[in-house]
């Protein structure tokens, strides 16, 4: 095991900004280009990851030390930022996850402050079972690098006939 | 075709300050994992970088512009970075990245703005024959991309085993 709730926080309160150095006044050619139907764009992964501050890591985090292992927490509805206004910009948004962000990075530092063992303390997650605290911390902040991964690999998809003979030694286009 | 000068230049300009913002300031242990012998770590992402900066994408450039297709370019050494002083900070490292690719990206728009069709101007590469210079801004474009997201995988690989069962959600923990 690797996990630090220290290192965990290290990447969680990087990754807005990193985003917003990234996505702010990235043409709209970059920002809504996708990986065919059904699939998101850059702006899209950003909703995703605000809802998630929003529904998901830190209502987990507070459910499993209240509820423990009794009540198996809500499913999150992974689709839930598609109704999101779309009116929005771009920079509004990321604005708005490093606010949300913050906010929750520090209401982490509190509920694992609270006790010693709050990082081994188990709740029930409704497909998986039994599941840890720092397993749900853990996977937040690889969440948040997935979803990185995801934005640069869609915004590759658009060069792929533009890059000629290169394509053979881009990594990011293999399928 | 999606390529515009104007639009890669919006990628290039951005992945320096970007990785600022991610990487400085992380622990060793994000800053050195790797996914195993032989791989590479952020920082020789990013030495990988600096040395492409300093010897393959302007100056490959500069060839086709001076040499057409007469003679294939030098090949590139992709493992160069590895001779880097190993003693300098990341801090560092990122601060000399930002500063080259502000000097590179200026010469491109100099290089690019000389004639009309200087995009379309073609070279030799040692291995696929003939290449354009706009494929090759392409993929210049496309390898910050791959880099980017070859870093954020390589941390996600540090927390395999501490997600638990999350492992199966989690898209770039996929081999």
């Amino acid at each position: 095991m690797n996990f630090t709730l220290n290192e965990a926080i290290e990447v969680l309160e990087r990754t807005p900004r990193t985003m917003q150095h990234f996505l702010s006044g990235l043409s709209p050619g970059w920002l809504h280009c996708h990986e065919g139907e059904g699939t998101w764009n850059a702006v899209e992964v950003v909703d995703h990851l605000i809802e998630g501050e929003n529904t998901n890591w830190i209502p987990r985090l507070e459910w499993i030390l209240q509820e423990g292992e009794g009540r198996p927490f809500p499913p999150f509805d992974r689709y839930a930022h598609m109704n999101e206004q779309k009116d929005s910009t771009i920079e509004k948004k990321l604005t708005d996850f490093t606010q949300i962000r913050e906010k929750n990075v520090a209401r982490l530092r509190v509920l694992m402050n609270d006790e010693g063992d709050a990082l081994e303390r188990t709740g029930t997650h409704p497909a998986f079972g039994t599941v840890k605290a720092r397993e749900l911390i853990s996977t937040w902040t690889l969440h948040d690098l997935t979803h990185i991964a995801q934005i640069v690999r869609v915004m590759a998809e658009r060069y792929r006939a533009d890059v000629g003979p290169w394509v053979e030694y881009l990594g990011i286009l293999k399928k």
